[in-house]
């Protein structure tokens, strides 16, 4: 940049907040960062919301691999190489995540990542953070924000919204103009649950991997911690005959984990205290255009695309946006055009995301533990080990490359189409040869 | 309804609500409607909005009648009995709507009818309307609403939104619900323009017919009024090289209109005067769910669902919202039912007519005038003569009868295929006739 110190106001010192004022500041601008809730490092996990962690894979690490930050995340992280699958009988299956070495996730704590970016972010001389200030007001003309408590107007070249599926600044943004928006909630909601490590820190099930328990009406996910425990997310219908609406009192919890977790229940001593304590959060999709306008205000992260947590991808995407964006600055000294280049880079590939989340759904409800889906998860590991260079499953090119989302899902219906080919004209040379050799008889 | 008179509170005294108020006044309800704009009564066009016309089909008049008021209302409009296609070399072609003698649409300008509508309604004893009053707050739980100028909170019973596509009542019936929302614009925009009749009030072209120009960068239609001049609705895109942005002085728009609309330019002598003053209007889609809440709120009209007005049915489909809203409340005593009811019976079609709505845009745009088109159209029109009860074309189901729209377009579906079948099954039958006949001669 040459000229005067530019500066950026970023709305939101969320995952993607706080990633994008240090790739800004690398970048040199001036950047403010100006967030709702109190500082993460000082405040507890009370206040920063939920103890939650998260699957960390490819793209995740490759933008945090840029910030230089990727060896201290993976020291907080805990490595998981593969799947396991909790069965209605208790027994389980483990389905290795890829074929090669470096196929695997790692899975973080929210707060441990996010005080880790914002401590890095802030040791830069020219980033600031406001915590305990709400943005209230954007104006996309002027580039300046209003920001509450006390109210404050700021002025600024970039603003970058990075605040969250309900994001203020996008509603800002976007105001008045031709906006396509859509917002779609799953009748399912989720909850925290925690499987506390045995005595001695042992962890009470197979550490190094996340584990499932699909099922129709309820299905949990567990991504293991440093302490040996893990934290699970239950998902449920909010209302109907089973559903958090439903499990009221003690013993209906009890009923029903017996009935859908016999294994994990005795695994989970505090389960009825965290479910009746616990909030139920809702699960949405966000699909919106435009992200941005003009060279003044762009939108990062949830704020631009929120889907389902069904792939383990939004924070993923949320930093490869940050990544891009970065990227798209660095190549365009015109920033208008940057931030153009930047939503044609990104948006087709999160409207994919949202489609590949949703259809992961139904997926992880059902057919994890359905033969039909062992044997094709099967045979999509055979191929891409005999193949490993022409087949490659798209779990895999999702969540172990950094392949843009909608070329992953293109190059998978190719393989499939060539796959359905391959066998119609295999089908097709066996019955001639067949054929062929019953005349060879007859004759 | 038994016990005391229960008070309904209707939000807009656009066409949806005030056929609702005179619906719900009949049922026994004291009605109070809301109303942001001035009394369409006394205050003129320009109080109103815009003066436009809209076409008239089955559905709005089977709507009107239940009300006592189609006679009224066919007296104020003008019958259109087909659709005149002007072609670029400027001739035209006259296509009938439907082959039986009922299937006409009927022009009526919006004004008329609304003064018609809120004289009916305000006719009544227990109906009052209130205009220049804005809805600002809606309790959907208490069952208040809050309204601006004086500022006043009003109790209700029932609150009927029909405050039309950027409905407030809907923002509050929903606000913090999980609600599905979506909206999405038409990259084109529209205005109006006029055919002033010719000396002595002498239409300048056919009147008894909807006029279309086709075309894949402007689009034109336009409909009769009973003074001889007819209103036309110009679409195209609101920016680019073809774009209401591109037309900024007489020069630009007497060249595009030269060559969009040759024959037109000279039956419109203001065109440019009115291009350069009128507003254009945006286009926009609106899917959203839920429409009510208990037995307190519900939605109608555009409020609840917004088309894009390719198929001249965002009207219509207001008007049969009031009829099946009005039939549910007779079926079903209890109103939280009756609310539930309605909004099942309902939403699943008016999401159908959104997707056949955008569909017919690129028919309108563009295949009218293709021979194709008017091959098909004319295959259709010769299918339904011949198979009067078997075959009938979309456009007579959707516009001429009121078959919900779902089934409507459902029923079309299978007509092709049983066509397609035909089809297959009649060139085989002929192939294998030719075949006989050529072995026959063989021999
Ligand atoms: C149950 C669940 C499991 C998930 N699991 C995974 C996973 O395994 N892997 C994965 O990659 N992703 C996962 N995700 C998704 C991931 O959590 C999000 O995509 C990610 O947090 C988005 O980051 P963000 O910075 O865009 O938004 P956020 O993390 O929501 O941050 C937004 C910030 O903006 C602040 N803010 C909001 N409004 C204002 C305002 N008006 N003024 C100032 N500040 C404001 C908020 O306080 C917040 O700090 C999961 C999500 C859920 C719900
Ligand atoms: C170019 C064009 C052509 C069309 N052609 C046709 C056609 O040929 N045939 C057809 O059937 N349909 C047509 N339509 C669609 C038709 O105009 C609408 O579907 C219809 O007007 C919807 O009626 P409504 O009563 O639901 O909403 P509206 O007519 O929009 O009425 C809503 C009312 O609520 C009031 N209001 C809004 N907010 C508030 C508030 N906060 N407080 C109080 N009052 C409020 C408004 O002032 C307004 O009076 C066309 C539309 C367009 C744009």
């Amino acid at each position: 940049m040459t000229g005067p110190q530019e500066h950026a106001v970023v709305v939101g010192a969320g995952l993607a907040g706080s990633l994008t004022a240090v790739f800004l500041a690398r970048r040199g601008y001036r950047v403010s960062v100006y967030e709702r809730r109190p500082d993460p490092r000082t405040a507890g996990t009370a206040a920063t919301g939920r103890s939650i962690n998260l699957g960390l894979s490819a793209r995740g690490m490759a933008a945090l691999d840029e910030a230089g930050l990727l060896d201290a995340v993976l020291a907080r992280g805990v490595p998981m190489r593969g799947r396991v699958v909790h069965r209605p009988d208790g027994t389980t299956r483990f389905q290795p995540y890829g074929v090669r070495e470096h196929e695997i996730l790692h899975s973080v704590l929210r707060d441990d990542l996010l005080r880790l970016l914002v401590d890095t972010a802030s040791a830069h001389p020219d980033v600031s953070f406001h915590f305990g200030r709400t943005l209230t007001g954007l104006d996309r003309d002027k580039g300046t924000v209003e920001v509450a408590d006390p109210a404050e107007t700021v002025e600024a070249d970039l603003i970058v919204g990075a605040d969250g599926v309900f994001s203020a600044a996008r509603r800002h943004l976007q105001h008045g103009l031709r906006a396509d928006y859509a917002q779609e909630f799953l009748p399912w909601g989720y909850t925290e649950l925690t499987i506390p490590a045995g005595p001695g820190g042992v962890p009470r099930v197979r550490l190094e991997a996340l584990h499932v328990w699909p099922g129709e009406d309820a299905l949990m996910v567990a991504h293991p911690n440093r302490d040996g425990s893990l934290t699970c997310s239950l998902f449920m219908a909010h209302e109907g005959p089973v559903s958090f609406a439903a499990l009221r009192d003690r013993a209906a919890i009890h009923a029903f984990a017996d009935a859908a977790f016999p294994d994990a229940r005795e695994l989970m001593p505090d389960l009825a205290d965290e479910l009746l304590a616990h909030p139920v959060g809702r699960l949405v999709t966000v699909r919106t255009a435009p992200w941005r306008h003009e060279d003044r205000v762009v939108l990062v992260g949830d704020a631009a695309h929120a889907v389902y947590p069904f792939f383990g991808q939004g924070m993923n995407a949320a930093f490869e946006d940050c990544l891009v964006l970065d990227a798209c600055l660095g190549r365009h000294p015109d920033r208008g055009t940057a931030l153009a280049a930047y939503e044609a880079a990104r948006r087709p590939h999160t409207d994919v995301l949202a489609d590949l989340s949703a259809a992961n759904f139904t997926e992880l409800r059902a057919r994890v533990h359905r033969p039909g889906y062992v044997l094709a998860a099967a045979a999509d590991r055979a191929l891409s080990r005999l193949l490993p260079h022409r087949w490659v499953p798209l779990y895999t090119l999702v969540a172990h490359t950094t392949t843009p989302y909608a070329d992953a899902l293109a190059r998978v219906r190719r393989q499939r189409r060539a796959l359905a080919a391959a066998v119609t004209v295999g089908t097709a040379v066996a019955v001639l040869a067949a054929r062929l050799s019953l005349r060879g008889r007859a004759c």
